[in-house]
């Protein structure tokens, strides 16, 4: 530093207003991230954010983890990595995969993202020119909308029951579209507990879905972030599994099985999609964070996600049951919600003359925050839906928050009525 | 798993190509990252990389404060963390520049990104629509031209000397464009120890620049990772600090000061500017990996830059001048390269007859790698140059690895002449 060099207060005091990219000028914080700031107010109850139980995290063996990686590797996992992960964490994917769901890959199938969201924003950046369409289920997970919204591609949603898309409405999507020369770049899918429905597609769907891609010539993408925690039910073969022969790109992350601060995710797709993804990310971040590739695989390694997974469904289950009963007990005539085998979310549907957009405000006064259902529906179409966490909170402020929420729509309930 | 449900081989059959959106279609693999592959073979010098050197790490430090972040505060630092960054961190930081670089910045105009990586990315995506320009160096960083290629975005490259950008040739295009009704939307420089060039933008070059920026109302992008690795001759203040009323995006890392595989960097610039990489960093990677922020945010806490920094330019200063030394030895007349006063890198000019790209495969036979300088032109026009990193390779790989690119070159040159 020069020695009479002093400081300067940072105000730009000369008008140069920036002109943003057309894709980048419209975009607004999203409503999950501004309800963050409610989250952290005093006694509220937030079913808002997607975060999972800070007790499903074996703090302990992280730590021993850390040490011996750091002792053993510390060159190595604070050195810069391969863009495409570290070798050794993609061949413990490959294992886990294979036990897990029955996926058959090889390292160079596999590639490790910063977070699954990194394979979100990734794949229509790779595959799909801006203006095109991509199929998602309507609703879909939220921050799926925000990657095709960065990448300026349309979405065309497929309405859910309980046994997930419904797959005839896409064949006659599919049809549509083909009569009309257009064709969608690849259907995306979030097969269990779906965030936000908490729906899981049927085994039915599942093959349907599969046949539709394979005759259209139109790839799958599958998100499965949730898939290890179910509380009940069997187990449904993931789709990636049930169509070796085809194109599916399976998506992975450790968020909500290990933790969320590791920013480990990966893809798992045929090696010309792999590869390209790869090049994309060379210019996006270079590589994953080498430390926690370190860590997950030693997480893997050592069997503690085998340890760990059984006793984070034992604190979910009991939180969703406990939601479930609430909802019974508190929410008004005239409401429903799903009833998910595991994930993290909860999804309520209201009385129709009920916006629950604008019921956010009443709710957050009542001191309960939940996610608008408007946020997820690619077009904002339907208003009368929430999402609801049942992970993150604790067991007494799930029957409180819920007993709040269900004054709240009660009371919007009658001034529905009376309008 | 259903118990009858058996693994597949993955092995798509089902003719289903993919087809690449145009952006990404034509992308190939760097050659960098191509190296890569080489430099780990038995008996290779390769000065092609730009690792820092592992023994710069204060890995013991490192484990130190892990242990104590997992302990103290393990449950946030393994959950998702704000999209900004960690306000502590943040804080840290601004402490930071304003005491390195005379930047005075509050936390709302820091976000921490996934490597300074993500800021070259995120910066085009945001302020430039593809087709439009920005100005940068010739050469500029190969990943900043990556960023750029990913985001369709043209580069108007302005020659260097060894005192930075000839901002004079800058004044002229930038005259030239606006007589032609073009405006470039930001002007990129890596104005401290090069890369590759190795050269120190002077004080008169940074003050023409600013008054250019502030003329045109064209902004700056300063990007500045090595800064802080000054071996010889006096600080030059930071571009940014000399315009504290003006536009000037500053990125900053800490892969070369602390570790690469942390992937912390971070972007100053005005609120506007932070928000919407904000709201891009939402769909790309939601957050910065927490731990590593932690981890960060204590190392800047306990002072442990400021010890380790003296030390690394100790080992850096010692390499430089070995390169240096070898360089004057054993490269033949007629050869050039710059005397760097930081950072990592060497630029060497040899022969005009020699086309350092056809070069790799020979200097490779001799076990010896560097990057041809063709890489780091946006039009990959000049074509005998190389990228030389001395930080990486123990001190006698330096001399014995000059000495065979001298055997080469000089065998080159014989070639060239003859021919």
């Amino acid at each position: 530093m020069e020695e009479n060099y002093m400081p300067q207060q940072y105000e730009p005091t000369i008008n140069m207003p920036y002109e943003f990219s057309h894709i980048m000028e419209g975009a607004r914080p999203s409503e999950i991230r501004e309800l963050l700031k409610y989250a952290s107010m005093p006694g509220m109850i937030s079913f808002g954010g997607g975060m999972p139980n800070p007790k499903s995290f074996a703090i302990d063996a992280i730590r021993e983890i850390v040490d011996d990686v750091l002792i053993k590797n510390g060159k190595y996992a604070l050195q810069y990595g391969n863009t495409a992960g570290l070798p050794e964490l993609r061949e413990e994917i490959a294992k886990m995969v294979r036990e897990t769901e029955g996926i058959e890959a090889e390292s160079k199938h596999i590639i490790v993202t910063t977070g699954s969201q990194q394979a979100l924003y990734a794949l229509p950046k790779v595959l799909v020119n801006p203006g095109e369409t991509v199929i998602t289920e309507a609703p879909t997970y939220i921050g799926a909308i925000s990657a095709f919204n960065a990448n300026g591609v349309r979405m065309a949603g497929i309405p859910m029951d309980k046994d997930g898309m419904k797959t005839d409405v896409l064949q006659a999507t599919l049809e549509k579209m083909k009569s009309e020369g257009k064709k969608p770049k690849y259907i995306y899918v979030i097969p269990n507990f779906h965030n936000p429905a908490g729906y899981t597609m049927s085994l039915e769907r599942r093959k349907h879905l599969v046949d539709l891609s394979n005759d259209s010539g139109i790839p799958i993408v599958e998100d499965n972030p949730y898939g290890e925690l179910r509380f009940s039910g069997r187990k449904i073969p993931s789709i990636k599994s049930l169509n070796p022969g085809g194109e599916v790109t399976y998506l992975g992350t450790f968020s909500k099985v290990m933790t969320p601060g590791l920013r480990i995710g990966f893809a798992i797709s045929s090696e010309a999609v792999v590869g390209k993804i790869n090049l994309l990310k060379q210019a996006v971040d270079l590589s994953t964070n080498t430390l926690s590739e370190f860590i997950a695989m030693e997480y893997l390694k050592r069997g503690i996600m085998k340890v760990q997974i059984p006793k984070t469904i034992e604190l979910y289950r009991k939180k969703r049951d406990l939601m479930l009963s609430s909802l019974e007990k508190y929410f008004p005539e005239g409401s429903d919600w799903s009833r998910p085998d595991g994930g993290m979310f909860i999804w309520a549907e209201v009385d129709s003359g009920i916006d629950t957009t604008a019921m956010i405000r009443k709710a957050l006064e009542k001191k309960v925050a939940y996610v608008s259902g408007a946020s997820f529906f690619p077009d904002g179409s339907k208003r009368n839906n929430m999402r609801l966490n049942f992970t993150f909170s604790e067991d007494d402020q799930i029957v409180e928050g819920i007993r709040r929420l269900g004054e709240v729509v009660s009371s919007e309930l009658k001034i529905a009525k009376e309008a």
